[in-house]
């Protein structure tokens, strides 16, 4: 059980950026929201997964919707608790703490606020080591977990709770359910008993952001390579450097769709990345060969401060280097690769860890 | 409280086609499903409204969606309860009675399948004397009664409880919840104590649909005008008769919009009826002439059988008779106008009560 201030939370909204592979959502937003909380409430507790006995109960919230509509509309920290107030109500047992879905952008943070409005703690945990579209993309699915009851709510007091016969019916529901309610709305779902988040989910989380978030800064203090600092925290790959040359995106069905073409510079030079996203960065190809597919992760960084760029951000002529890192073993299981692999996503390539890749290419 | 058999039922379902208003859709439907039900489990208990005590819990139910995707996909009667068990589990406490949210086609019989699958009476109301095509535009809400908690729950065993701020959500999120469940779905709501039924709701009009297909019936075998014997029974006007010559219908965000076009026949030769739906019929309009608005009753007849024609069977060659009926006195107050009047559907034209506009026509 740690304190976690309004300072460590800029460390952490810096990392999760990273985690977050372009997408769940701008973190500067997230960061803001818990931040005004902290400023009237003080300091969230953030507790280790180990400190949860067995039977408590742990409340994962999140925002949902289109990050280029949540940029804009920015809910109150009394917004954010509503979903997670209404999945209480539905249990009528308090919860014991209250979790990120996603390790990565918005999300990593909104849970704070839920925590320092309502005086609980929030676990040092996520459902995903990264950051992934759809509801039903995380470890406990894999677990067998039931993403629901599972609360929707918006910024205008309407609630929803939802009970689905399998985690993918969530994503349908309240995906329809989040343009109804403007493109962006609070959630509260994959309720889990203590046993269940040590087992299920992948822990430690907010902590490895917070490290890589602290490189970041400490390298940039004390003028080091901040990229090569962010690819030596996370043990990750440089695939690319160059010159965003076109960003073609689409806003559909309350995702942010598109293609990246990313001009190469030094070493890349003459020849060009393409990137797709779905929310978040899904596969780097330059040509015919594939440097890296989910689930790795797929990080666009600012060249000169190592800072991500997410894809609601990402602009013609942005200098930048694109870093790949290894996802949770638990993704690349046959189960795992079904739900969130390359083939999921429509990209008809096979996936193979970014570590084999970069070595049959020689490395990079 | 008195029994209703499955020969009952044949005269509701007739009856209720005519308060239908061409909408709510095909009261065929809705009968078998009850009558598949009452094979089983034999016949239903209708209760009147003063037999209700003031704190009993009643849970009106009812399906929800596209008539023109109901027809072709027919629930079971265990998947009809699937919405009113989770609105029951979520309340926790067993409902004295279940009701019919509309007295107009189908929705004026799926109530008694819920009735006799789980063997709880059925009260002898509704919430509109009619049908509509929206959720909020019923006496409740009128009585400032709110629709929610809401359950809507589709066959494969998902269900949603909503609760809004405002009826007028219920409509929103229900119907793209419907669309995604595949354009129908069970629904209950509008959760109100014996007090509230008794003062907010339509009474009798289950009865009142009997009398109507009673008569219907008895015309036929008694070699009757079929159609004068419904204009009698409802105390309504024969606004046109004729031969359908055009029906333009399309299928929009869940609803079954369109016009038609009656060439008139008799004293209606030479001209023609314009007739607007949105699921129910909503205006008759002769060239600049309006006959007939919503809230009125506006019912097209077949001209042989006196039967009810809905929107989603109205056929080219039809020969048919037009007629329109005075609505509840609720709906023609400045409030029951806002919600259900032929501004809020964009026809830009006044409500006269269709008993001044056919006096003002001197009279048909």
């Amino acid at each position: 059980m740690r304190q976690v201030t309004s300072e460590d939370l800029n460390d952490i909204a810096l990392g999760a950026a990273v985690l977050g592979t372009g997408g769940g959502g701008d973190p500067y937003i997230g960061k803001l929201m818990a931040q005004s909380s902290m400023a009237t409430h003080g300091a969230a507790t953030m507790m280790y997964a180990d400190e949860l006995d067995d039977d408590d109960l742990v409340i994962p919230s999140a925002m949902m919707g289109a990050p280029t509509v949540m940029v804009e509309k920015v809910p109150s920290g009394k917004e954010i608790v509503t979903a997670f107030k209404a999945l209480t109500e539905y249990y009528g047992k308090e919860p014991r703490a209250t979790m990120s879905c996603e390790a990565g952008g918005l999300n990593s943070t909104t849970p704070f606020t839920v925590a320092v409005e309502l005086g609980i703690p929030i676990v040092d945990a996520d459902m995903m080591g990264r950051a992934f579209p759809e509801l039903q993309m995380c470890t406990p699915t894999l677990a067998g977990i039931n993403a629901t009851p599972m609360a929707v709510a918006d910024e205008k007091g309407n609630s929803v709770i939802i009970n689905t016969v399998e985690n993918r019916w969530t994503e349908t529901f309240a995906r329809t359910l989040t343009v109804d309610m403007g493109c962006s709305a609070m959630i509260a779902l994959y309720a889990m008993t203590g046993k269940q988040v040590k087992e299920a989910c992948v822990l430690g989380t907010i902590s490895y952001a917070e490290r890589i978030g602290q490189a970041i800064r400490r390298a940039r203090a004390n003028h080091l390579d901040p990229v090569e600092t962010v690819r030596a925290a996370t043990g990750g790959y440089i695939l690319w450097q160059g010159k965003v040359g076109d960003v073609a995106r689409r806003t559909e069905t309350g995702f942010a769709r598109g293609d990246a073409r990313i001009d190469g510079t030094g070493a890349f030079d003459g020849r060009s990345l393409s990137l797709s996203f779905q929310n978040e960065f899904l596969i780097a190809r330059d040509g015919d060969t594939v440097l890296a597919t989910t689930p790795d992760l797929i990080t666009v960084l600012d060249a000169e401060t190592g800072v991500a760029i997410t894809t609601e951000t990402l602009r013609y002529g942005y200098r930048v280097v694109v870093i790949a890192m290894p996802c949770d073993p638990r993704w690349r299981t046959a189960e795992g690769l079904q739900l969130v692999g390359p083939d999921y996503f429509g990209y008809g390539v096979p996936y193979i860890p970014v570590e084999q890749r970069m070595k049959a290419l020689g490395g990079r």
